[in-house]
């Protein structure tokens, strides 16, 4: 089965985003085991939409288009796919209450232009917004159907999966085979590495398709087998993880939607250890990562942001002579960071960081990237030296990725102090 | 002038990549004052291919198309492009030495089919690549413009600056309009809110097109005026953004790309005041978003992510009485938090969050998304209180925003204690 992508908004003509949501919509569609016939974005333009439209319907049997389902006067989708197939506009009531009821719970005040959102070409089949106020519907032409949701990536992604992609396999039974996926997340290794080291594989004889989706700083690797039956696909998929695990399995951090930050507080939780955090270039991102899991204060006592050395003095013991020899980006003070966010929130474990970002704070040999990390536990004290070549806020980012990474070592028994 | 972006590669319709190259093609066709028709991505297939050009070429004077021009079997642009028009392929000599200067020079094995880089249609005029071995090429019909250069982005993007848009502009010199824009930042008013407080703003009949762009949580405002002159869009862009400005100014707290926590930072160096952050529900997140502004170790002296009490009491010396008569989670605790960070810190000010951020923890008197804010000086306690209805992340977020937002207002000298 053929799908058409259209994404409409002028963000998308005049540059001022990237479409992300094409890509999102075609790994889905991909995993299904069907294939996209073609991806168009146009404008907040009617005549545009109406084109767009008939061109996709010529060359696929279901269309999903994103954007243009908002409250406001440049939001013209729902009226411009209505026109194009003759259809007048129907005002949905349950939809109306529960818009309404939306503005209510979040103490919005109503406005009228938001009544539009309720409002369908006559015949349509709504779609839920579970997180937001726009509702999607779809639409069934002469055997083809047109689904039509919001363009905002969050609402649009979880539309896509509980909405558009159901009711495309309903109304395509013949077109569904059996879909099965498996994710692995990997750190450390480029995707141009992670493609040789699978060259002699040979997955694709094995009947099992591999995507490569670079997430910075991890890469995703998705393993996908299409087949008649679960039963045929169980083994296929059994030796296609085997053979990815027996090259890759090193760099292999996670499995399907794990995030790094989750699987370190499973792990934590889990064996009831606690953690104190000691910041400096990464500036909360580890505490804001970890924090992002739910229950993560069953584990996570306190996190200090040690931006000045006053605050590395005072906060976590850190000798100021120690500062003044090696210098406050240097493993002696990672190291005495990290043991002193221990002992003064009185945790089993301490991970500290500290480095220079960039763009400024550079010298020639401390240049700018250069982060020290540090790991403390009753026993012992593991350090990793970095040096990374990104933007501020990528090199912030990979200081994060790294500390966790050394946690989530630690935590499997695999972290030792390689210096 | 109209402008047609045709991408291509199996990448995209596969969804392995996002297609950046659209949205850098229309930020410089928009810069032009030129329009982009539409964008369309098709998968390396011929008939796609000459498909998607007769679409762009019925709605544009020129197309710009990337992708496909490697050496490999899939890179099959050239050849569909040229038989789309009726052309043969011609071996360009000059080219092909060039290409082969390349694998000399980089010390790389020559193999014959990089020779397939030196083909293009007949009469074609060809784009250099300083970069890469994929020379482009671009070719004139009736009337009409098409020019074709690698999908790597690093290579498009030079190409692009250097060759297909001075092209462009030499093809279609009655073109060039002078374009201006302006950008609102706008916080703490609904999309929908912002599009009925300019109803009667009557920009269009202006001549200033207006765009929203939802960016969790703030909204984007662009006023875009499109001219023949700059000394005719000035007016029009003035009297545009006064009219915004008259209905919308005291939700505007950013213009341009600044960005909230830059505006802060900004104001916190410029008036040398020092500032500590004490965070509980936020996690470190004000913190991350301070420190991603370059300097912001002139001002930040330190943050703390109290998520225990015991952090709470310790750190900042909020007494276990208080926590137990009003929760951790109370206007009271909030004062206490940013009272004590300043006064530990030694700093001008302390910022402080409480809340929960959910999905558990919540009570009946205290649900989910309960936060509360405070911001010490050396003479006062400003305190907000909030109840926000999002799930986790967009709460954190929500909190950070609002944090910084009292802060924001602090240094402007418009906050006062509202309670």
């Amino acid at each position: 089965m053929d799908i058409g992508i259209l994404t409409i908004g002028n963000e998308l003509t005049s540059g001022r985003i990237s479409d992300t949501n094409s890509a999102l919509i075609a790994r889905l569609v991909r995993a299904e085991g069907w294939s996209v016939a073609a991806m168009l974005s146009v404008g907040d333009d009617e005549a545009a939409i109406r084109d767009g439209l008939a061109f996709l319907l010529a060359r696929s049997e279901a269309i999903c288009a994103t954007g243009g389902l908002g409250p406001t006067a440049d939001d013209i989708t729902t009226a411009s796919v209505a026109r194009a197939f003759g259809l007048p506009l129907v005002r949905d009531e349950a939809v109306l209450a529960h818009v309404r009821g939306l503005f209510a719970a979040r103490r919005l005040a109503w406005t009228e232009n938001n009544a539009k959102q309720a409002d369908f070409p006559e015949g349509a089949e709504v779609i839920a917004n579970p997180t937001g106020t726009a509702a999607g519907f779809a639409l069934r032409r002469q055997g083809r159907i047109v689904a039509v949701i919001p363009g905002v990536p969050a609402e649009a992604r979880r539309m896509l999966g509980e909405g558009v992609i159901p009711l495309f396999r309903r109304a395509f039974p013949d077109a569904a085979l059996y879909v099965e996926t498996a994710t692995f997340k990997l750190f450390g290794i480029p995707e141009a590495a992670v493609d040789a080291a699978l060259a002699d594989a040979d997955l694709a004889g094995l009947g099992v398709a591999v995507g490569f989706y670079p997430n910075f700083p991890e890469n995703h690797l998705v393993l996908t087998v299409r087949t008649a039956s679960a039963a045929e696909a169980a083994p296929k998929m059994r030796e296609g993880m085997r053979r990815v695990e027996a090259r890759l399995g090193k760099h292999i951090f996670a499995r399907g939607d794990e995030t790094l930050a989750a699987i370190c507080a499973a792990l934590l939780t889990e064996r009831r250890l606690t953690l104190g955090v000691a910041e400096s270039c990464t500036g909360g991102l580890i505490s804001d990562r970890l924090t992002d899991v739910p229950g993560s204060s069953a584990f996570l006592e306190r996190g200090v942001v040690t931006y000045s050395n006053a605050a590395k003095q005072g906060l976590l013991g850190v000798p100021a002579a120690v500062i003044e020899a090696h210098g406050a980006v240097s493993a002696e003070t990672a190291r005495l960071m990290a043991e002193g966010v221990r002992r003064l929130a009185g945790t089993d474990l301490g991970l500290a960081v500290t480095g220079i970002a960039g763009p400024a704070g550079g010298t020639e040999a401390k240049p700018v990237g250069t982060v020290h990390i540090a790991l403390a536990d009753a026993a012992t004290t593991i350090a990793r030296h970095f040096a990374f070549r990104w933007d501020r806020r990528r090199n912030k980012v990979m200081a994060s990725q790294c500390a966790l990474m050394l946690l989530l070592g630690y935590l499997r028994g695999e972290a030792t102090d390689g210096g």
